[in-house]
């Protein structure tokens, strides 16, 4: 196997992996993008491609596919090299502080610089404790909604209290022929504003909501065909062709959990002002990493990994300063074959 | 005169006053604008809104314009108003812990939170020390560039070394009849890739560079005919249309420094967690804030306004949790007529 070289391998090819091309670009650090997925865009194209996203600024609404798809376009100047379906195992630093890293498949690639944006890791979705819900995967239990459409004309019960739940709900209102929004509280863990979107569809009868409720059984003899609710210590059934429980997804950080970083069972400790983890030369960007007040945000990760490459830059270049402070760049041009072997700094 | 009153108090409607409104606007706070300038948009507006941006996340390229446009879109479901055209001038604290603020003209604003969101505030160019140069201003000698479209087959004289001069010497080699970039050092200030840009279209011989050198004095009857560059000890004429000394801008904090803010003369100082000043109640976010190493982007902006937010929220609501961290919601719709009083958050 031949070993790949690059500034900056990336572990993880999601939105804030895919922009830090672009900032790395900026600064003429070339990069290797690895990711355990078969595809780039992370979660977006994994678990949500056509949902639409409302918070990236500048986009009053965009499709998760879309931001995938202006992402690529954006870094392709900087011809960014990728290491795809394989997940990285090991991690060995060398005599030179350079890192080698090898994937599970075998491939190896030494970089100066690791930015984990590994997003949530390899995430599953948390399963609700019901008996035999395992025999109707695939057939009206689903954990992701990945195709709207597909749910047209369907009745639809969603369990669960957070944004997953309440955006869902939201969503196929419109599309199905009657949505249940099931809840073990009465308050919700999600946005405010879904929150009230919610409470107007249930007022306009376009939404059930049962509260202090739980599906606790489910029926059917290939398919699925109906929920058992309890409520107040009582049992209903509720005829229903699909079933989404929506708990969010439980992290795991794999490997990644055993290489000496300073991390807890979901995520990386980092400093907040670089990113930084506490290995120098490895950092940590977007919902993989926490600091206090850590939000996980795309917009966010967008920030920290452009801080993050001034601190990588200075990492490889100890001697070297850096002016770097624009808003507007007339012309991406990316990598040269023949590059200016003089240019200065400062 | 009547007294405006709001949660949140922007002072500045730039990109990152505007996209305040919207994270403002998920925790259900109301926003008011207020800026020195008759439109919304800062800089971006008032200086390059026909530039190209490239640095967006997510966007590989929008107009200045455009992207001040999309973000009126995406904050109109919270429904904020301004005060435009007028310069906050006067700040107290109430004995509730509000604040009242009196603009140049009158307008009194009355806010739990003070986000200050100035940009580079009251900014003017930075003038180079050319003799009568202030006689050519708008016959020839321009500070900003607005319409590249106005330079078409003119023979244009640029000052500068940093990235505004390299961006718009970019710009302008294919719109003008002529470009040379006097530049009075060898190497640049400005990003990297620009400088490649820029060298590269010097070998394609489409434009001039003369660096070690200065513009020294202009000459013209009513408008401008030439300028007179000082190379080596020697001078030389160079005739021109027009003369962009692009020597960046020089921030002035204008009335906020006398707020009793921790400040140096050119930004407050915050804290980088939440971007809150030396008083409480008070945040500073975007080019108008420093902290140990803050980058002049838009995108900082964004991401500092959104973790800003969360703070001024457990400001004003001290006993209230809030759990708030998706990517995606489904479905913005701002303040309703009836709100939902008895929300609960946590």
């Amino acid at each position: 196997m031949t070993t790949v070289k690059t500034d900056l391998l990336i572990i993880g090819a999601g939105p804030v992996g895919l922009f830090t091309v672009f900032e790395a670009g900026l600064l003429k650090m070339r990069c290797h993008l690895m990711d355990v997925l078969p595809h780039v865009g992370g979660q977006l194209i994994e678990i949500y491609p056509k949902k639409p996203i409302y918070d990236i600024p500048g986009c009053p609404m965009i499709l998760a596919i879309d931001l995938v798809n202006n992402l690529r376009k954006q870094i392709e100047p900087f011809k960014p090299t990728f290491t795809l379906g394989e997940r990285a195992d090991r991690i060995e630093q060398n005599s030179d502080g350079t890192f080698t890293i090898t994937g599970h498949k075998g491939t190896r690639i030494e970089a100066k610089v690791i930015v984990i944006a590994g997003g949530l890791g390899c995430f599953e979705p948390r399963k609700p404790p019901i008996p035999e819900i395992e025999r109707f995967e695939g057939k009206g239990v689903d954990y992701f909604v990945k195709q709207p459409e597909d749910y047209k004309g369907q009745r639809i019960v969603i369990a669960g209290g957070g944004d997953s739940a309440l955006d869902w709900t939201i969503e196929l209102a419109d599309i199905a022929q009657s949505v249940t929004l099931i809840h073990r509280r009465t308050s919700f863990r999600g946005a405010p504003d879904s929150v009230d979107k919610v409470l107007k569809l249930v007022g306009d009868k376009k939404v059930n909501l049962i509260t202090n409720a739980e599906v606790v059984e489910l029926e059917g003899k290939i398919k699925l065909e109906a929920t058992i609710v309890e409520h107040n210590a009582e049992k209903m059934r509720l005829e229903a062709d699909c079933f989404l429980p929506l708990f969010g997804l439980t992290p795991k950080l794999g490997p990644i959990a055993d290489w000496g970083l300073a991390v807890d069972k979901t995520a990386i400790h980092v400093n907040p002002l670089d990113y930084s983890t506490t290995v120098k030369g490895i950092y940590a960007v977007g919902d993989i990493n926490t600091y206090p007040g850590k939000l996980k945000l795309i917009l966010c990760g967008f920030h920290e990994t452009t801080l993050m490459c001034q601190s990588a830059f200075h990492h490889i270049y100890p001697n070297q300063k850096l002016s770097f402070k624009y808003t507007t760049v007339t012309g991406i041009e990316g990598f040269e074959e023949k590059s200016v072997k003089d240019l200065q700094l400062g």
